[in-house]
């Protein structure tokens, strides 16, 4: 067989890459549940017509088809999710009899989309959501709680670069609109979308050649969208342009109370601000709209949005209005373990390396090690009974930090980094805790590692 | 929008439910990472040709096409994987020069096949696979240390009804038909596989018929698959039917020293034996082979299956031997979460409600939560401001086992299971560990919790 080469759009990881994956996960899962969100996982297929429903041709929809059906030309009506939130929206309505509103959950899986892939763009790739829904309403606080708790699990991965969350609403952008008296608001919003790909005299012209808007309106318009500030000093900016509209005054009040509500959690690294021009096309949202920026890599587009949908998901008789975010994992974190920002210092979860002195103490050396899981000690049997040198490189090749010598007259373990050797019981022993499960070095600490490792 | 139907082969889990499985999935993932395996995920595709090259159109593979191409007719030569050795397989070929070997991994993913539905068998699933691979070659005992891990991650599933690892080795299989002289020995060992669905008596008609077996070769095949011993007795049972052949000597030291290397992991509720009838059909297997029963279960066939593959990938220069087994993770959990037979004892991850006073105290209570969650203690804050009673209700039908009264003269916690209510100050109190994470409950459990609760 050939050596098979990567498909395009399709990034899989190393393990040491897929152990960075794993701890993020694993922080974002912790707060997530310290705050009460249940986790929930959906199919990774939904009918057709749920995929399409919202004319999402868009995103490039992986329709599935059986190998027997394809061949008599059947068609099996389904096809992969592109996103988290078209299959919770579904799963809510499906067992609104079996599940507790206000229902907050987390859900992180993978999702297809056939675009051309780039980077930070893939077909295949991992998102993580979270959501509260209520039946039939549900109060404006859980969006600032929904803010709160996102900011907080990116706040838990410090060895991430810094992150802007850009905040808006649209009851705000609405309002405004119709109080400059622009009659198609809907496409006016759609083309102020395009603020960062477009210059601002692009997006003018559009705005007058598109949407009908006179030159005063698109003025304001973009006069508006100029305003971005870390604090709700917004609102005194939004009051100075003159507009006035009931819908204005309720997206301000919102978006005033949610900058006021996430105050206390902003950081140099996670922070926060009302970005006027921040609209999410022509999605479900219909109030405060997220995205968010990593610094350095703002190439990247947004790499966690969302905001509030009041119509997402309706059975008839009651609505599920709802306020969520997501997270792109692989947008975020691809490209970082691709450019070898990240990595973790070792490629095994083992923290220790037990010698193998000839392959007739096998037991021997498999008794040692069942001691060390017993304390929860990740560790691995050296796989033949060569010099200990050998042995020891085997370790070093793999990142494992300690190297264990079952004896005669008692064990000894070494920690090969600094060359230290100590007797020890393995019925007893612990490695100090940061040596226990693989740790994320970013390329800085990297180097001081190195730099420590020359003096042995 | 109409309520949405369940599809028929793809389960989905209620949070309760999902809070088992994902117990049972961080506790194969504790065992594995312990001994040392590391985690990978592949991608969810694989290219036709890939998922097609061992012939394996009965894996009934999901074709993908990108809605586009599918208007325009374009193939786009992928497929959903239906299992994860295929994948590993590809994976390590195609990153054999960043890989260290010996490769123990494990890779916990849904893999997808378009069968018929039924208990047990789904269309998409969860599998839990470990396998240790070779560069060139991987000596006998890493068949005995996959064994051990996977016995010892069994037994780790201790609200699981009970386990039976059933092994044998094709070489003692080959041997034995060859040192009988029968001819096709491949087509008697697939024929042998179905004494599991077929009678003894017409498996010897087919060994007759249809492989060309004398009479007394059939006895004599049929009395070696009878054979099934618990300990290494098997070895004399098969001498004394007096067969001779140099494979079936090394098959007969290999299971006799894989039985007797994994007898002290043997417990009431996990068991190992020697089955000689066990033959994993035409796979790519070449010596080990196992298959698993759940006792009480034996209707969903083989839950936790696999074996030794010397063959499976190769690079035209170097081979890569491996060893792996793959335990379905569905096929055990759905029909058991389905039945009620498990479940969790609540909903949410919150051990505490902190209680509202009134709407304008909401940051008071939100602050006892923060200094809970500092603790690591998971709660979430009343959505509303009811009548305490309907707030205790709340937390009640949630499974909450804690309600959390903030006061101007100091904080008090009320256990709502036992009515007892504590002073308690929220930078310091926590939970019993028990109390900190939803519990599995079995059926038997959950009726001691409830009668506990008829004694508030």
């Amino acid at each position: 067989m050939a050596k098979p080469r990567p498909l395009s759009g399709f990034p899989e990881l190393l393990p040491a890459q897929r152990s960075v994956e794993v701890e993020v996960l694993s922080t974002l899962t912790r707060v997530f549940e310290l705050h009460g969100f249940a986790g929930i996982e959906t199919r990774a297929v939904e009918p057709m017509d749920q995929l399409l429903r919202k004319g999402e041709t868009s995103k490039e929809v992986y329709v599935l088809r059986r190998l027997q059906d394809e061949d008599a030309g059947r068609d099996s009506g389904i096809g992969l999710h592109f996103d988290l939130t078209v299959p919770f929206a579904r799963y809510v309505l499906e067992n609104s009899g079996k599940l507790e509103f206000p229902f907050r959950r987390y859900q992180i899986q993978k999702a297809w989309r056939g675009e051309r892939p780039q980077e930070g763009r893939f077909r295949e790739f991992t998102q993580a959501d979270i959501d509260i829904v209520g039946q039939g309403e549900l109060p404006f606080h859980h969006d600032i709680e929904i803010t709160r708790v996102m900011l907080e699990a990116l706040a838990g991965l410090s060895f991430l670069p810094g992150f802007r969350l850009q905040v808006n609403n649209r009851k705000l952008l609405q309002g405004f609109y119709a109080g400059l008296g622009i009659a198609d608001v809907d496409e006016a919003i759609r083309l102020v979308d395009k603020l960062d790909k477009l210059s601002a005299e692009t997006v003018r012209g559009l705005l007058v050649d598109e949407a009908g808007l006179s030159a005063d309106q698109a003025d304001a318009v973009l006069a508006l969208a100029e305003i971005c500030t870390p604090d709700d000093s917004f609102v005194a900016r939004v009051r100075a342009l003159g507009v006035e509209h009931p819908l204005l005054e309720e997206g301000l009040a919102e978006l005033q109370e949610l900058v006021r509500g996430c105050a206390d959690l902003v950081t140099d690294t996670v922070r926060i601000e009302a970005d006027l021009k921040i609209a999410r096309g022509l999605d479900y949202y219909t109030g405060t709209v997220f995205e968010t920026r990593l610094d350095g890599y703002e190439s990247l587009g947004s790499i966690c949005s969302g905001g509030r949908y009041d119509a997402l998901a309706h059975d008839g008789r009651t609505a599920y209005p709802g306020v969520g975010i997501s997270l792109g994992v692989s947008r975020v974190l691809v490209p970082l373990l691709n450019k070898g920002v990240l990595s973790a210092d070792r490629v095994v979860p083992s923290a220790v390396l037990v010698a193998l002195v000839d392959e007739e103490s096998r037991a021997a050396s498999t008794e040692v090690a069942t001691a060390l899981r017993r304390n929860g000690v990740p560790c691995e049997v050296s796989p033949s009974p060569s010099r200990f040198g050998k042995q020891i490189r085997y370790a070093e090749r793999r990142g494992i930090p300690y190297v264990w010598f079952p004896g005669a007259d008692g064990d000894a373990v070494k920690d090969i980094r600094t060359g230290e050797q100590v007797t020890a019981d393995a019925t007893t022993w612990t490695p100090p805790d940061q040596d226990l499960r693989p740790r994320v070095v970013t390329t800085q600490t990297e180097q001081t590692t190195q730099t420590q490792e020359t003096h042995p």
